[in-house]
């Protein structure tokens, strides 16, 4: 059990806070991209029994790959069980067939990554269809709120907050947000027109308050920018936004910008300059019921 | 049988003349990126029972996950059979642990396709360690040799050349093309300092020669320039080249030239302007054994 993570370097910061919680070392993965455009990558040996591998699966396809390679080296270094700790889990919105001719491809994720590791953890995973990770990813499979740590960051800063949600799926997780931060909230109805046009509703008593819109990702800031609209539109105060997970693509901080935002912030489950709310804690926590 | 193939977008070149020579028709699969990296196929419904997948695996990281998503999709679409034809095949040189904490990718790669498909057609897949594709890719999977192309379009130019494998691992391929050619041939010797660094000794009668260096993949095009310099240094009268596999690098092609190789040539596995032997009829020739 004291055996080192093992952490991708894209993931250094969240490995190296995660290690910190759980009293670990951590000793990095090395990647090399060869110029064909194959990767090789390489753990630090020896290795323990019981493996932590951890990295964040942004930027999917190139590293979904890679970390399966990790997963095979760490066992041919005689790994026993490997568990990944991924803060930020991709490919888990595309869970049935909308369209004729799709794939379930988080399915096929999920195999994937079941086939290769004996359990995997992460942070907020966007399940809808399913209620546990498990049933997705075979084994010890777990995905955790980010709701304690959001509403702790919100409740040091005042418990006059309202909290938004974009849509009524987001409900539940809202309100445990709210719950623990003392704070009210309100869903709003989301309609999706395309990859980034959306708009949202929101109704009930908004005016004069201290508004923060919180998502689980942020791609390309649509949703949020629709939110902020809204809220500035029916007579909010002030609007700060919260993501689980900083994906932004190309311009979508500007957009949020643009419409108003205040504060743009995020958890660290993904490196970048808008982290201000660690949950490598809560990940630490939860490892021993995972490993 | 009279299924059409499915063929992804930037295979689209090599799957016509696959279907041409197959007598068959394409369709082509359809591939969205969203803004956060994630890739969503769409197959044409409705798929028959029997079903050939089209792509190349270059740039293997992005192509093999969404290759396995379009495995999943053509499943859920009703395919009882799905085989993929690869025309080329990464991942396949890394088929060992050649230094503590590696991985065998090979195998890796190998198993998500062996899981994915009944079986992977593909060309000159630069197998050593194994003789046959199905030891690595469990199922109905072949890797044909392109040397009946290569020695069809040598025999069209004339019998007086000079065919120069760059290593000793490459003689039975290297024998097999000058047979077919009606040419001799030679062997060189290979070191690998580095990914791009190599350097190539050349022994026998090369003077004067019409010399042609053929070669699996042209990644960094460090072997074929090293090659040429060898050879030129030995006295030929003329270097050509011709590569299996189009994977060259940023600057691979200029370093080529600057070697003082005057036709560099390539099969039409992946698509390139060095394109000029194509190696389709060969694969349908094998796909009824295959599917």
């Amino acid at each position: 059990m004291s055996a080192p993570f093992h952490v991708f370097p894209d993931t250094a910061a969240f490995g190296a806070a995660l290690a910190r919680a759980a009293r670990r070392r951590t000793v990095p993965v090395a990647v090399h991209r060869f110029p064909d455009g194959e990767s090789l990558v390489r753990v630090r040996t020896p290795v323990g029994r019981h493996v932590v591998l951890v990295r964040a699966l942004a930027d999917p396809n190139l590293r979904l790959v890679e970390t399966l390679l990790a997963a095979d080296a760490l066992r041919r270094a005689g790994a026993r069980r490997v568990t990944l700790v991924a803060p930020y889990l991709s490919y888990m919105r595309q869970d049935a067939v909308f369209h004729p001719g799709e794939p379930v491809s988080q399915r096929v994720v999920g195999r994937l990554l079941g086939d290769a590791f004996d359990g995997v953890l992460t942070v907020e995973a966007h399940l809808h269809r399913v209620r546990r990770l498990a049933e997705v990813i075979p084994g010890r499979s777990r995905s955790l709120s980010a709701a304690p740590a959001l509403a702790a960051w919100l409740r040091r800063r005042g418990r006059d907050w309202l909290i938004v949600g974009p849509d009524e799926e987001s409900a539940p997780w809202v309100r445990a947000i709210a719950r623990g931060a003392g704070s009210r909230f309100v869903v709003g109805r989301k309609v999706r027109h395309g990859d980034r046009a959306v708009s949202v509703e929101v109704s009930g008593e908004v005016r004069g308050a201290r508004a923060v819109v919180v998502d689980d990702i942020a791609s390309s800031g649509a949703t949020i920018t629709a939110a902020a609209r809204a809220l500035r539109a029916a007579g909010v105060r002030s609007v700060d936004a919260i993501v689980s997970h900083a994906i932004f693509a190309a311009g979508a901080e500007a957009r949020i910008r643009a419409a108003g935002v205040r504060r743009l912030l995020s958890c660290d489950t993904l490196p970048h300059r808008t982290n201000a709310i660690g949950v490598a804690a809560l990940v630490a926590a939860a490892l021993p019921r995972s490993i």
